[in-house]
């Protein structure tokens, strides 16, 4: 296969996908919350690895520790006294480079005998103790960074300090987005959109669904995005295979199909996570129904998103449209979720989930119609709450959804 | 910033990157080589939920599962018995698509109060026992996929059997890649050779770093890749700061610098993993020097490269030449490791690793120098060990490396 011809755009130093680094005062208030959290459940101190929380607390930027497993990172950050990165002193340089935090362990690793978990058995040991708790993550949706046998020790080894989670911690920190993570959010938002709004020029009939896939991608990286982790595309009559988690298949696209795409591009570390419909050419009127009656659901969800209500009352509000209209909902899952530097994010928009919705909160709105078989429909938007409602952080899919060249 | 013009190549129905996914005779092997190494480490059955050993043993091919921690994806392989996929409810349309195995165990999630947790205590309680014992992933270099939380209670709920390590397991299966796996490595290799060699035609003097990252990024996924998950790029006079953790920076390249780019491109599951330097104009005479040193190292790894060989014996071929020249090597850690699934995997071509190299075994030669201060110059190349010596999956970089206009 031979290269592309274009060669990409230079990248001007300063590009308007390359934003500075967060201030220290955002980290400063970031580390300030968590302590008041720590506090409140009674933990002295915590410990993160993960990527996301990693990043969230130290700032510590790096494309290669997520990819290399031989070797974990570490970011200690007691109740009271000094925040420490625990880290592979080949990383120092890279960390001091990124992070607000210029204290650090450092070990020579790999050192398969011990992977810092010496250092952080010192750390637990030292720190300042009131509750005699330790927090780490081991709570719902989290995945650490480290071996689990690791912690095993770790824990073992700090006694009699108890190790207890630290996830509620992350989550309620992580819940709200500050004004400079909602501008990182809107960013890879808007450069999505632009990139699916190109589209119809790119494919049609005969293409394959990689090749929608592919376009999407490399339109989305021209416009600045860092990577497009997650693209699902899937074609069908009248709806879709319900294949977001499976292999990206490669059938051609055929006049009368309907072509979904679903995706989650990511920048400097933030998701923005929303699908977009085509018809290749001219919809059916039974897709046009279904996606008219998706488009009020959307809307519905839309105009419940603000403060004060629940993530169940986005759920609620997207439903009764459907149900409204005739539709016996199923066992459908959830309708939205929330969104930042994961792809999805509590809350879920599902009957039971009382999460209040605040300010700074990024939600998607994600309505479904099971179209007969395994097939589906979907639309999805994101959006932030607001103090008086909420703003808009895709550009809405219209009504009709658009076509490509039969 | 506009879209880069071109559109890109249509992706034929079958392009020379898209491989069929795995026989079923290969997987039949993977699982029978699996049991025996269970019977040899008294381990009635095993748990994985991490996305290298969940896709090595069970086929599951996905984008979306490893980009969304809210659900957790599992694997059970008993060793006397079925095999089971437990996995949520809406994946199970995915998973048949790209699996081999049949049986599923499924639930409705998100279900926060038992992400599958339930399913998985009811088939280790029924698992045929001899050992009771029971493999999940605790071990070096390992990640789960899963909640930590979760992993303890379900080795509260399986007692009396013991929950064990199986990443011995894991680690001696993935060791040796079959043909299969080595001609994925050597796709990737290849596509990422492509596309560093049209770099001088593309950036010079003047670019940004990122200019060279977004530059390699697009024309190697013009080749076909999947994805360029790990790119650091960094330029100065004579080395490059040591960097390959950290943020990725953005400084215009000058004459008289050095370009060293690190990458690890991904596709279908397997990774490649080597730089390439350029000298922006002519490089300075210690420069050259130090390439042609490190150009001999290599060589001396390469032709250490044979079964019968041990790791520690391919750190010590390359740093002969080092030392042989004048060198003092102080700790410079390892002069590369092991590739496959991940983008570094034991062994490590270290003094004490011990590992002998038998064919199929894929590993990354990669001999570095310090140039004072932080500032480093490093040459790796891949290889695959055969029945006699190796055979290169990269086309080694030339001696003098290559310029870029100034």
């Amino acid at each position: 296969m031979n290269a592309v011809k274009a060669k990409p755009k230079k990248t001007p130093a300063k590009t308007p996908g390359h934003f500075a680094q967060f201030s220290k005062a955002e980290f400063e208030e970031r580390i300030e919350r968590a302590r008041r959290l720590m506090t409140r459940k009674k933990i002295d101190g915590l410990l993160v690895s993960s990527e996301v929380h990693l990043e969230y607390l130290s700032g510590f930027r790096t494309v290669f520790s997520w990819n290399s497993p031989s070797r974990p990172w570490y970011f200690f950050l007691p109740r009271v006294g000094e925040a420490v990165g625990v880290i592979p002193e080949f990383g120092a340089t890279g960390w001091r480079k990124s992070s607000w935090c210029k204290t650090l362990a450092t070990w020579p690793s790999p050192r398969p005998e011990d992977e810092g978990v010496t250092l952080l058995t010192d750390l637990v040991k030292g720190m300042k103790r009131r509750y005699g708790r330790f927090g780490v993550e081991l709570g719902p949706e989290s995945r650490i960074g480290m071996p689990v046998g690791d912690l095993l020790c770790l824990r073992d080894a700090i006694r009699p300090v108890e190790m207890v989670d630290c996830v509620g911690v992350m989550r309620e920190l992580r819940l709200v987005k500050s004004p400079a993570e909602v501008s990182r959010i809107r960013f890879v938002c808007r450069a999505a959109c632009d990139a699916f709004e190109v589209l119809p020029g790119k494919i049609g009939a005969g293409d394959t669904e990689r090749d929608a896939m592919r376009a999407f991608q490399f339109e989305a990286m021209a416009r600045g995005i860092d990577k497009a982790p997650f693209i699902m595309p899937r074609s069908g009559k009248d709806g879709v295979d319900a294949l977001v988690a499976g292999p990206v298949p490669n059938k051609r696209l055929r006049a009368g199909e309907v072509l979904y795409m679903d995706q989650g591009c990511k920048h400097e570390g933030y998701f923005c996570d929303f699908n977009r419909n085509f018809t290749v050419g001219r919809a059916t009127d039974r897709a046009k129904r279904a996606f008219a009656l998706l488009y009020d659901s959307t809307t519905a969800g839309i105009a419940a998103a603000r403060p004060g209500a629940t993530a169940e009352d986005l759920f609620h509000a997207q439903a009764k449209v459907l149900t409204d209209a005739g539709i016996v909902l199923g066992d459908i899952g959830r309708f939205g979720h929330g969104l930042g530097k994961n792809l999805t994010e509590p809350p879920s928009n599902m009957p039971g989930d009382k999460t209040k919705l605040v300010p700074g909160m990024v939600m998607t709105i994600e309505p479904s119609l099971m179209m007969g078989g395994d097939r589906i429909l979907v639309r999805e938007e994101n959006l932030v709450i607001t103090e008086d409602g909420h703003r808009m952080l895709t550009r809405r899919e219209p009504r009709e959804v658009a076509e490509l060249a039969a």
